[in-house]
């Protein structure tokens, strides 16, 4: 058994992250951590009654460090590098769920803020298994994709090469409400968005050069992306929308079978996706389809699984050493 | 007062035709019918108990000549013009809600089977306000856009000018389940819609060649329009995205408002528009951006109403000589 | 015309106000209010675009009374009685849609705070047209019933008579979220009421008072009203169960039938009722069925306009000598 | 390891046991049927995609036999009683989803029809492991309780030796749309149910008799049990409302703590229950208040596993002498 911490037990990914470890025969969670302490994980989260009961602690570094190899860090994106530089010092593992550590540092502090750990950042690998594996399984310093680059990710990078670069690439990604955490807005009040659905930040979200730059690290290409998020009235789920503009005639389905054809965590489809075949799970469904040089790629994924707690597990099980699969869910919600 | 008839009054159009008219102060309804008749229109929809209780008839076109000086059909497509040209030749006025005549034959018999009233379709009148008002208020038959083409065209023809042809077109569209009608399928099943949200008929969808016809006829561009509809988790409401590239860096706010300024029914918007503001109206609300030579135009409509019934009554005002804006509904259910 | 002012514009319920008012024949808004004025009300509420441009005001006495005759206080309790005693005196008459009025004196400062307005209070008028018609028409202050008293009174007086008040009376009422207001809390975040119900203050809620005190008034009896209201995840409407024990076996369809025959809003069914058939609309429906000495009466309203605004404006209505009906929505939302 | 059989894995309660028994330990699928046969079990369920592969056989006890010792029969009610007899004739253990051993002969004749399995159907536990535990371990035919009874009796037994048989008892129960199962109809239409809930069958389900009979056959007490369904808008998840008179002043906390402190399924909750609270879990939640001599019992369960498809395997569990808690879900949908 492997001792783990989960730093930001008061979010859904935080919640998720419990979920899971809890029923994952390697890592033993010892500690739990929000920013206040003083609580009890089932009074957090009431649906965890009769199933856990460990105290909350107020996170503090070197207490993990007593306790735990792995730290899982649910915390808002600044607050997190300052947490995951003490606790590399102290040879502590850090998968990161926040943005602090996924950007190159120019890429970073362009579209965040200044960063406060210039030292590890070069070191960290961007938690994307199916494109990092290797890399991952040798980092300390993990940093968890965001959903909607995890989602678009897996349906783009196996077509760039094919991909005009000279039109634009457009992504159109529905993601449901409980991407936007549990923070009180307008947007999140249920007379707003139910029998609602709406798009936000259009081409200025800041997934937006996450999923431009690892297009070009990955593949060496720039690559324009534009980048349309939408809040739709579902609790949990995403779907995205890939729409790009082919070189040649290619076959699409065969690029995408052999793309993922070792991917335990990727199916590709016949059918266009849809979000509840992946709630729960951490799989990533994929569909694509083109209509003469016109390409969709069609991908959905659990926003707070896949795109969060449950790859969060999967890239600490690689860093451990364990099977890439171990623990992780596989059974959606339906019905 | 004008008289007019129902043909169809089953279906969600059917319905909303009735509800509209009820507030009408030019049109009365004079005959309500559907495929048995036998039935008032207060057990078929109970939601109009000690509101109106008119019988409703097996249809029978000399019957609705006999009281009526319009009709409006509700019906199937295939079904609706043996009606309309039987109508037509009464001398009744029509507006067919349904296929029928709103494309040039070939491209009808391509998408839907062997027209039977070769005679008529050549007269009919595409009933999208704003591009055909004057040959609206001439017509005698009058074909009412699906809603997909109307979101979709109210969107993007402003643009056609501006968008590069050599570029595809994509047009993300999501539509509430009341566009599906009334039958019973697995896609309209609530356990299989609720907290979901999937594309069908990627590419393939028969209001693609519409929207791509009536581009061509107005505007003279073979523009390949690449349209991929989806089924949301909402009762009502259409959202459209229609993703394009630009020749050159145009502003595309001032098109947008310049197209429109004097468009009763289409508000251009600040932010990306949402389903709320639109349903229960005949607004069509439009928003744009641009990122470089990526064009992002957002359209809102409300299926039932925009998308078909009250885009008829709207037709039937403009060829009766009556104001565009007459018995228009156009307060939204929000919240 | 009858000029009117509107207190309280940024509510769900000012708006429903001013929506109704927009099509009423008789009726024309003068003035609308709210705490902070410098505002337009389609930017208070962006459905009303294109629609009405009126300058939302700082509320102010003086200038109601300047140019309106009634007004509609959609206030906070305790804010409204300010003003209505102000307006009072300035000889507005008054439709308060706050609890301010709705109480005898020591019911209300039992639950909810002292009375500021102790001189007016007994000149008001319960506002439920179908007990207290003819006191409506004489009156200059009326208090809008809460939208769970007006469900659960109509279903609930005409059997009276027949319930063994021995046994306790129960109410299982489920209200939509918009019942709760704007304002944002857990209660109406999404992620929490979606796909979720639940009953809050069982037995401890408010509108319990005013049931018991209304049959009292009305009926001269005794009754415990236990009352358990639940959040249920539809934006609105309300489902009201009345469950009690009948003393004889009485016919209850026929008590029912009898006690609204002359009602235009109460619709009497043969099953049981559901909310989308009276959202939109100010009509009540209910449906009565017994199991020997079991009762179970059920009715379903739009809480917020039979619970609150299209009930205003048909008291506004008797108040001002015009028929019930007038300008009140009739035609419901469905689908 | 304990091999064992699924019959009837088209609806969502075989699903659901498929998906449990996946995760279970000391069960082995070794065989899964339908009624056509020739078709996988991911292609039945897409979602099972990459998780189960397994052919789906046209059911046949024999082959059943051949390779389980128990059998889960999620079928509908008489053709459930077919095959149970003959699996019990085979020597097969039985735990049976349907109606159809769940009723003394008399009552089941008079509620569903002739019952075609005299022999069996009087060794035939009732499977409410709270209250048969240790008939359950020692039968070979189990009867799963419908998921309302769950629901109904786990709030009402413990309080039936201080409730008032003078009094009517009503239920208000409200179910998600799950439980009408995957078979089109009106009611599961989304433009019918979403936004909408509605009681159905007032007074006249048929799990009504069932309540009626365990609390006779349990607590020897005749009670008239007034049981009002209601269908809600939401996939999953059932809440149960239980109003009744207390003779006497009692601690009805205590009752509840004391019934369930040794159930580890029950959790008394000290906050009106929730749907989300046991949705994707084998718990129920229950709390209770009173006001006078008025009692109001609360319980929530998730309708398709502790309503039917966990409970079965708990009652599985038992029979093989596992322990009750082996590989039943207890981690929520949450968020």
């Amino acid at each position: 058994m492997f001792n783990v911490a989960i730093i930001g037990a008061s979010g859904y990914t935080g919640l998720e992250l419990v979920k899971i470890l809890l029923n994952h025969k390697k890592f033993n969670i010892t500690y739990i951590a929000n920013s206040t302490g003083e609580v009890l994980i089932n009074e957090l989260h009431p649906c965890l009654e009769s199933v856990i009961s460990t105290n909350v602690e107020k996170a503090n570094a070197k207490e993990i460090a007593a306790c735990a190899s792995l730290a899982f860090l649910a915390l808002p994106h600044k607050t997190s590098m300052g947490f995951a530089k003490e606790l590399i010092s102290l040879g502590v593992k850090v998968v990161d769920l926040s943005a602090d550590y996924r950007l190159e540092l120019d890429t970073y502090e362009k579209h965040y803020c200044e960063h406060e750990d210039k030292a590890n950042l070069p070191q960290s690998v961007y938690g994307l298994p199916e494109y990092y594996k290797n890399d991952i399984q040798n980092a300390s310093l993990v940093a968890n994709p965001g959903c909607y680059p995890t989602a678009s990710l897996l349906a783009l990078l196996p077509f760039i090469p094919y991909i005009d670069e000279n039109s634009p690439v457009f992504i159109d990604a529905k993601s449901g409400v409980s991407g936007a955490g549990k923070k009180l807005s307008e947007s999140t009040h249920f007379c707003n968005i139910n029998e609602n659905i709406f798009a936000y930040n259009p081409f200025k979200h800041r997934h937006m050069p996450e999923i431009e730059e690892k297009v070009r690290l990955l593949e060496n290409k720039e690559l324009a992306i534009n980048f349309v998020p939408h809040l739709i009235n579902v609790t949990r789920g995403m779907l995205v929308s890939v729409y790009a503009t082919l070189k040649d005639d290619v076959d699409v389905e065969k690029i995408l079978e052999d793309a993922y054809k070792n991917s335990p965590f990727v199916r590709v489809r016949k059918e266009p996706v849809n979000i509840k075949a992946t709630a729960g799970t951490n799989f990533c469904d994929i569909f694509v389809a083109k209509n003469k040089k016109a390409l969709f790629i069609n991908s959905s994924i659990d926003n707070l699984l896949r795109g969060a707690s449950s790859q969060a597990v999967c890239n600490a099980n690689l860093m451990c050493g364990f099977d890439e699969n171990e623990g992780i869910p596989i059974l959606a919600y339906v019905p």
